[in-house]
């Protein structure tokens, strides 16, 4: 029977499958019971003067932002632009955020990590990786800004990253994608010689507050597609999952499905660490690169049931959890096994000058659902229990990794992906919540067309038994996600006076135009309900330039008050910066077009906000 | 004592002052008491396989996109992209969304409107404006997709738009700014001479799905805020608020509140029709333009307290509803006793050539709550109840029009600016459901750093006390929004096929790619899981071009079943379209980077989404 589902798991079958079995879930009775809806709404329904348990950072795919969430509410407070420009905020028209973003005008962020110590979410960083082009950020917990953008060469579509190790000395951003080093131009009849998989091991400098590339490494030319992070016996280790090992270069769907197994590769990063200190490596285009063919040592490979989606450590750090994404069956991984067949050298063959453990040796024990279809990723709770979502069958597994048994099941709508629990990824998650991130809606909500939002659904996974008691739809397109403990995130209120910034302004007679040259410099104020640019002028609130000058416009928002955020547009100028309490902000523009522009305050800000005014007036060329 | 705290307000104080009833708000036992949390909490909740009674259409604001909502659960359903590219869906990257923006990378989109017949939201469109860079907008409620964008000349911010007439004639766009006509130089010292503030009247072709400017109004150098359609007895008519008509030039925020009483510009539309069919207009940078200093007839002005933000007709169109939004009263206009001194020229003057009502003559009451403070906004139920937002006092006031009566008051946290209430605009509101959109958040949700979300929070007017049972944080920024029973928006399921469409590819082997010249134009299908690109070639799922070329790919999407959503991105190419379930899209782009690019489905559509992918192969210039 399940061999005869599989076997129907190619093209459109999949899809026609998987919608028999979303209306096939619709009607269970258990999730739309009326009886337990009351419960429902009452466990996940947050009155006004309380606030969520939870912050639960959504990635915003292809949207390039990221998505905050509270829960149990499932409210979505904020959208934190990342790597697309987002006009709310300003984001890519100010300065510093414009040269952050690089030119580029959307991103696809995938998979959100907080930075931790000691294996714990720590509350101070977020990072993300950008797929479609390949990028890698970092936001501050204090403001909920991005403080660094890298692009990342020498690779495409770091997918399968960020995750960090327990102290965050490491994100390792293995590529979804292999391509000539340097993407150069190479016919794909070469692929197998001349395209390759580079992993880059990202470090962050908390002081600078900038990311950078400590090494990369030269895995063979296949697609990596998701990796975590060892902890406590296993914290100096990796994992990432490997797809088309077949190495093939067209019609993947069914060319990559070829073998029966895939790859987990594991690697102990202190051992990479080391070759890159005793120089074993190439110089690629300013990079360090290890070549594991010319440099052997630290990476192996685990054979796994064909294309898997997630690998995930368990809290305990003993083991590693992978699926083959159309197979039935989980598989258990040990880390001890691994270590022992490593120090055994019980290989079985290379790829690339990378030994290969045999299956057997390294797995711990197979798990095998009934009927269960499509496993691609786990999460854990605080008594060690997994939990697996199962994209074709749509629904969550809850089992017991130490003994393989099956504890309960729950369907979900529909089509999962990626799920997160509380502080899931942590040495010490808290259990309560599980958020299965569903990729496909269809009827769940009030329709908008003939495409549908995805959806996200809270779980609630305290007792033995899973409940879903929350559905909430969701913009393109959750991928992944982390919650944390609210009281572990430390805002500030607002912006420190920085008394050394040279275009801060703290004093409105103090705000002044400076012509230098055809460039002028406008060092200004923004206060309930006012714009000063130059204080002395017969219309304070009046930037007049020649058509041609080059406007560099510096605002510091006076209003030290928690949430009294200005924003400064000007009129058919497309333009938008925002300036948040206590901020200096700058952006800056040629004034190509003449005539009259007005300027106005974009945040409401005062019952005067409307009146938060002026004009831009472009004096053209004689 | 009222006359003390109004006379604080200005400048900061206005922001101080707000503080304090922010925080005197917060305690209030009402809305955070327990014993009433269930019964809000099952109010609000919609389980699994319901659905919400209301769709809200809510303004994004400085976002420039439309936030749906789905009522009473609050919950988004989705964003809609208006005026900024939205890289989730792909729009502004594809050829005809890219063509509808015009190269601008944002908007400010404030009022939405749907379209009615009969004085009835039908439920077949919404319009909308953009503040920022002045253009008009209509989304076509079967798709939730934006069909026409105009940008509207010779104006600056049509911040008082969209409000449509009963049956969908005309949206009328007064403008925000006063600007030179045609947005010339000209100094500020010339403001009352040489600035306009010009009213367009706009037509929606809904067989060509276009919009039309059908004539402009130029009216006084001051700036107008809000309007309103009229209904039934007045429905030919139309109300909209000014502020600034002292034509202070700088520092509005002092200069804009001297006089004692602004403007209700209130007109006939079919008096300008007649007029322009008349010839009575002067040809203005190819715009039909009414100079009523030139040609006299069917607009007056109307005095009212000054600086007033909202009018709004009552649902039976019998009066229009003003107040200064720093006072403490509101006044109920009547439109007959308007049309009665307009018959008899009860005149007190004229501005620019438009004749001054006297407030006594259309005055029907004042209404005064007590230590109410900045009314804004007017909403209505089915019972012809109004419900009004108090700015600076925080709260919704409920009160009778008809006799003056204050019924009820309840806090919001805080700062209102609209309100919005179920079907609020039409001959016929629901009542049900009132949602106030806050400016402010302060401390209700989760922190997310020195900028708060804003806030929505859903009120149960079906009582004859208002009760505050949902609160939603919202993305940047809330303005308006309209509130529509869910039944009456017929969405399609799939793209119909077109035949006739020389883009469009409906079956496998017919996927081609063309070269002609330096143009590469790829004729391609997207389905569960890969694209073909050229069915013939070796490998299906490539396009290799020559550095340089142009390059034009349109791609049919053959999953004709709902929600299955594909993607077309290229790695590093900054690109990504979406293609609807059956649909035909279209990008182009000149391959200007030689190299290795992979492309990939964003959308994920399947098990094997993941192997959706394929080549762009760029050969380099010898």
């Amino acid at each position: 029977m399940k061999k005869k589902v599989i076997s129907a798991l190619s093209g459109l079958a999949v899809g026609v499958l998987a919608s028999t079995v979303f209306f096939g879930n619709f009607s269970t009775p258990d999730t739309v019971s009326t009886a337990s809806a009351k419960t429902d709404a009452e466990k996940v329904y947050v009155p006004f003067g309380e606030k969520d348990e939870y912050y639960l950072f959504a990635s915003g795919g292809h949207s390039g932002q990221m998505f905050i969430y509270g829960v149990p509410s499932m409210r979505r407070i904020r959208t934190v632009p990342v790597f697309s420009p987002d006009p709310a905020t300003g984001y890519g028209w100010d300065t510093h955020s414009k040269k952050m973003l690089g030119g580029y005008t959307w991103g696809d962020l995938h998979h959100p990590a907080f930075s931790e110590t000691n294996g714990e979410y720590d509350g101070k960083y977020m990072f993300a990786t950008d797929v479609a082009n390949s990028r890698a950020a970092v936001m501050d917990l204090k403001t909920f800004t991005v403080k660094d953008i890298i692009e990342v060469p020498n690779t495409s579509g770091p997918h399968c990253a960020a995750f960090v190790t327990e102290n965050t000395e490491y994100l390792f951003l293995p590529t979804r994608f292999s391509v000539p080093i340097g993407h150069q131009y190479a016919s794909l009849d070469e692929y197998s010689t001349k395209y390759r998989g580079v992993m880059s091991a990202v470090t962050f400098d908390e002081k600078a507050q900038k990311l950078n590339i400590a090494y990369q490494v030269a895995l063979p030319p296949w697609s990596y597609d998701l990796s975590d992070a060892g902890k406590k016996v296993s914290k100096d280790w990796a994992v990432l999952t490997t797809y088309n090992t077949e190495e093939a270069t067209t019609n993947l769907e069914i060319n990559a499905s070829q073998e029966d197994r895939d790859f987990i590769v594991l690697f102990n990063w202190k051992e990479l660490d080391k070759m890159v200190k005793e120089g074993k490596y190439d110089n690629v285009g300013g990079q360090k690169m290890i070549f594991p063919e010319k440099h052997q040592g630290g990476i192996y490979l685990v054979p796994v049931a064909k294309s898997p989606h997630g690998v995930d450590v368990t809290p305990d750090g003993k083991y590693f959890i992978a699926s083959g994404k159309l197979a039935p069956l989980l598989t258990v991984f040990s880390f001890e096994k691994a270590f022992q067949a490593i120090e055994k050298k019980e290989f079985a063959g290379e790829r690339n000058g990378i030994p290969i453990l045999k299956y057997e040796s390294v797995m711990e024990r197979e798990v095998n659902p009934e009927n269960a279809l499509g496993p691609l990723h786990t999460q854990f709770d605080d008594k060690g229990m997994a939990y697996t979502t199962m994209f074709i069958s749509s629904e969550i597994v809850k089992w017991n990794p130490e003994t393989g048994e099956v504890l309960d099941r729950v369907p979900v709508q529909y089509s999962p992906g990626h799920a997160v629990s509380a502080e899931g990824d942590t040495v010490s998650p808290d259990g309560k919540y599980l958020v299965s991130l569903n990729k496909l809606a269809k009827d769940s909500y009030l329709s908008v067309g003939p495409s549908h939002p995805e959806s996200m659904q809270l779980i609630d996974i305290s007792g033995e038994k899973m409940k879903v008691i929350q559905s909430s739809p969701v913009d393109p397109e959750p991928h992944y996600g982390q919650m944390i403990k609210a009281d572990k995130i430390k805002t500030i209120e607002v912006y420190p006076k920085e008394e050394n910034n040279p275009n801060a302004v703290y004093s409105q007679q103090d705000a002044r135009i400076v012509r230098k040259g055809n460039e002028v410099h406008v060092y200004g104020i923004a206060m309930r309900s006012k714009f000063i640019f130059d204080a002395k002028a017969k219309r304070p609130d009046v930037i007049e330039v020649n058509e041609g000058d080059k406007v560099i416009v510096h605002i510091t928002n006076l209003d030290f008050d928690e949430d009294i955020t200005h924003g400064f547009a000007i009129n058919q100028y497309d333009l938008n910066m925002e300036i948040q309490p206590g901020q200096t902000n700058t952006i800056e523009f040629t004034a190509g077009k003449p005539g009259t522009y007005p300027l106005y305050c974009t945040n409401f800000c005062s019952a005067l906000h409307q009146e938060m005014t002026g004009y831009l007036l472009v004096k053209p060329k004689q």
